[in-house]
């Protein structure tokens, strides 16, 4: 052993510089100066550099503050709120790269957090805080659970079964459900469920007839495109047999089994017609058609659940009046089935489009993709192993690192500096697939990685859109099989899309997988494009990277969050975002059903109508 | 510290003298008999007192054997076909009141074992010994589970819903189960559940269209008299906000997403009506009526999970053809609601009883229980807590006991002395509960506690009756308001029941608690009255109790194992039961159906018909 190590290791063995003392002795000097309110002390114990991250729990809000001046922003209008106390780690904090990451937890005036601490030298670098529960009003579970029988007679008492259905016949008669959930996918009904959890009265109602008809309705050989570690619902894993990318008619019925045992109140062949906002009586009054009934719900709260990827854009493009075949939008297409030995053109070379053509062309139809910009394009099995690997994969698992965790390690990654973890990641995924690549250029399909080379993860936030999770389809690109034009369409005659450089592809069928709106559109339907405006453009960071205009604003826009509409709320995304933010919305409506003060730090301005 | 305390603490240091140390030095010691096929040596090892309790991994049966002479027989027996390996601690021994208890695993010639063993002074007292799984056939789960989606374009590919409906289509047409299960409860669902992981072609039929009607159908108030950490299905727990004891309609529900989640082959409206084994083809020949159509199933196995109850026992009382009122079976009862008012007559005083007694009650019947004879009751949170509390509860799952630790801890007490672990818990509960059987005795009511004071789940192994878990009607009894008549009936009148000291009841209803048969019965309406005698009778250990005959079985007579009737098996028993020995019985029918040797060891004569 040399000399210079033995210093080293006497360190290590010095108790007050262990990472558990480390971070014992920042907690301890945190939670004293939060104490006395000494906002300078506490400050300074950020690094110059820092980003803390609050989901609910000190900004009733889901937001970032960035370098000392977000901190004393943040503090300043928060701290005296949310007295925090008890800032405690929940197991041993570990030691790398010179980045001490310790799991805490901590109270504050009406809940429960816990989060994510990361220590350099020179202070916090990266801090997450997240409230996780309502002192008082803690879901029943484990130990807390209900008793279930009611031990003892009683006369005229119901029965559980007989219960529920009084409820359900009451709800919208003579009572009125607290928050209304539009739409009951998969985001609805997580949210359902945890609103049920935390006894808010709610209905989530759905225009399909059960639960799960959104995938079911779907073409056959869809699966979900993210693997199972990374798509469970909250409570409720699935079991350990789930195929690691589940068949839409598997996870169906999933949606359907997941809402009976939940005993989400999901009301199918519900669509809701119109909604308006009483300021006075603090209250929506939503119109609804119920399987050929109108009635009327008065939610304190209305939460659109219609998906993140808004409403369908479909161009307007010159001769779609005179062509003489079908079209649709992708959103509506049927399936392959009804196509085979017909002539398809497929306008968009992103999921949609290749998922579509896909499976056209293993029913025999004779399938033109038309690439009108660039697209990313990664191998699923390559994002499955380098960009979820380490929190989402039976390795991780096997680490440790549950989905619950997993979920926080990934919230507490600031999303100003995402892409600076993400750049490297994708660039070890284009060298293990070069040679698919390769092909794909030869073939003359246009390739990107993001505008910063940051993949896949980074244009979903952004946009939502641009990028292909390759399960196979991209070879029949690759191979010609399915055919490849490249330009802006023109266009369309009788019985062809012709292009912007006279290309002319005859078709029986034009399908346009031109992407969605942004999600504000679903308000502007159902409420009033006046509230559409007030609330603007939902989704994406500000980037100012293609189709997420700046300025930045630190956190999705209007998601899961409160918006410039008084209790008007979005929610959606994939089953990842669905599981882990519904808790921070619902958590958000359970404050305001009982009245627990919610002051809002920093309600997010609007820059974009859509 | 003084003199005495030292030694100890120096020899509880010296390593080779650590339980793991102990059970090191076991486990090489009786590895290496084995393997030497020195049979001296590895009896030797055990102490004259011991059992060794297998299922399956030895034996491919279900049994236990006691003291040396008994494991000399199970080894000459089995070891050369087993040919065990690699036995070795799965987490540390524990050491308790001169008691070594060891989690081991281990490998046989065909697959891999775990289990638990309990060293004293003498050697082995108890070992218990299980198969989890054949190598080869492991289940597809965690690592190992489907992909679900099939990357890549193959034309005519199916979907996941596309190959169930083929699968469904052709089975009973163009192809054959391997195993028909019929009875389509519990039991059957979870057999179904499993043998559908192992991937052993099988349908479960039922007559009650939908899974879970069984539940459904039953009066209001029902909920499990057992508790949530109890009942756990295999593969998918119960989330943690399920109720303590669930409501029937929620357990219904459950098992009906179940069922589905876990693509348990279930035929719903399906009655089996005749099943002959054919030799010669080594098959049996079913008769189904499935929704008003005959058909007729092959299998190679034919399980029957049609109630560990059995068929109702209907009294012959004279009289009950004079009778004018309405008179059934409690299994019958349609509920209490068509009663109001009414003068009922209930005839027995267990559970059936007074869950009846106690929901007519509420419903404002008139009611009189006849006692014919003693019943022994518990209090359900008692129960709960002092019998089921160290294996079943949130403070054993905080504890780090797990369900399958549990199930596997409660396997390894062997029968023969199990009464003398239950009794002590017995005289806890007396205790406690003293105010309340001073109270039942008062009115009337002849408590008992077992023949040998060991109480319910004695009873339950052994007779599968006489006792009640209290949920609260038992305070109607002992506060008069459901009346209490004590003696045998003699007589029905066309208005009353006369019982034999001539008290005259009157009655609108009479229902009959009074019990079920031996669920060979079964086997007799099915089969034959021949194949029900040649298998005998099914349930209890040969306690030489009431209702359970000697001589002493070891083991509970023909449940998950090999009957005297080939092909032919018996599954049922609580939710615990159906969980766990659902294992055993999956893996003995998969072994055969892949051909793997399973030469039984020990097949149980028969000693009685029913």
């Amino acid at each position: 052993m040399t000399q210079t190590v033995e210093p080293d290791v006497e360190a290590a063995e010095r108790p007050t510089d262990s990472p558990q003392a480390r971070v014992d002795a920042w907690l301890s000097g945190f939670e004293e100066s939060l104490r006395q309110r000494d906002l300078d002390r506490a400050v300074g114990m950020f690094a110059p550099t820092c980003f803390w991250r609050d989901l609910v729990a000190f900004s009733w809000n889901i937001t970032t503050v960035e370098h000392r001046d977000g901190v004393r922003d943040l503090l300043a209008h928060t701290l005296e709120g949310t007295d925090p106390s008890g800032f405690t780690t929940s197991e041993p904090p570990e030691e790398a790269g010179g980045v001490t990451t310790a799991w805490i937890t901590f109270e504050t005036a009406v809940g429960r957090g816990r989060g994510l601490l990361r220590l350099t030298e020179e202070g916090a670098w990266t801090l997450l805080t997240t409230l996780y529960e309502l002192t008082g009003h803690e879901e029943p579970a484990g130990a807390g659970r209900p008793m279930g029988a009611e031990h003892g007679a009683q006369r005229g008492r119901l029965s559980w079964r007989q219960r529920r259905e009084a409820e359900d016949a009451a709800m919208g008669e003579t009572t009125q459900p607290y928050v209304l959930v539009v739409g009951g996918g998969q985001g609805g009904i997580a949210l359902g469920a945890r609103l049920r959890q935390l006894g808010v009265p709610s209905v989530v109602v759905d225009d399909h007839p059960r639960p799960g008809d959104q995938w079911r309705g779907r073409y056959n050989s869809l699966c979900l495109h993210d693997p199972v570690w990374y798509d469970h619902l909250p409570y409720l894993k699935f079991p350990d047999n789930w195929p690691v990318f589940a068949p839409k008619d598997k996870i169906a019925d999933w949606l359907e089994s997941y809402t009976k045992v939940m005993e989400v109140p999901w009301w199918g062949g519900t669509r809701a017609t119109h909604a308006a906002y009483d300021e006075d009586a603090g209250e929506w009054e939503v119109t609804l058609e119920r399987e050929g009934r109108t009635l009327t719900l008065r939610p304190k709260h209305l939460v659109l659940a219609t998906g993140m990827s808004g409403k369908p854009n479909l161009p307007n493009i010159p001769g779609m009046d005179v062509f003489a075949g079908e079209q649709h939008h992708s959103s509506r297409h049927p399936g392959p089935e009804a196509y085979a030995g017909k002539r398809v053109v497929v306008i968009g070379s992103n999921n949609s489009a290749f998922d579509i053509c896909g499976a056209l062309w293993e029913h025999d139809a004779d399938v033109t993709m038309v690439q009108r910009s660039s697209t990313h394009i990664v191998k699923s099995a390559t994002l499955m192993d380098i960009g979820l690997g380490d929190l989402y994969s039976e390795r991780a698992v096997a680490a440790g690192v549950t989905t619950e965790k997993a979920d926080l390690i990934f919230a507490s990654l600031p999303y100003r500096i995402m892409h600076t973890f993400q750049i490297p990641l994708y660039d070890q995924m284009r060298e293990r697939d070069r040679d698919f690549y390769d092909r794909m250029a030869a073939a003359g399909f246009e390739l990107d990685w993001g505008e910063d080379g940051s993949g896949l993860f980074m244009k979903y936030l952004r946009r939502g859109s641009g990028y292909y999770i390759d399960v196979g389809a991209a070879d029949l690109v690759a191979d010609g099989k399915v055919k490849l034009a490249r330009g802006e369409v023109d266009h369309l005659t009788e019985s062809s899309v012709v292009l912007d450089d006279g290309t002319e592809l005859p078709a029986d069928l034009v399908v346009y997988a031109t992407g969605y709106g942004s999600m504000n559109g679903w308000a502007a339907d159902l409420i009033s494009q006046e509230v559409a405006d007030k609330v603007g453009k939902v989704w994406g960071l500000g980037s100012d990277t293609a189709k997420d205009p700046g300025p930045w604003e630190g956190e999705q826009r209007n998601m899961w969050k409160p918006t410039q509409q008084e209790a008007l709320w979005f929610h959606g995304g994939n089953l990842h975002q669905s599981r882990h933010y519904s808790l921070y919305l619902a958590l958000q409506l359970k404050a305001r059903q009982v009245g627990i003060p919610t002051p809002v730090y920093r309600l997010a301005p609007v820059h974009h109508l859509s």
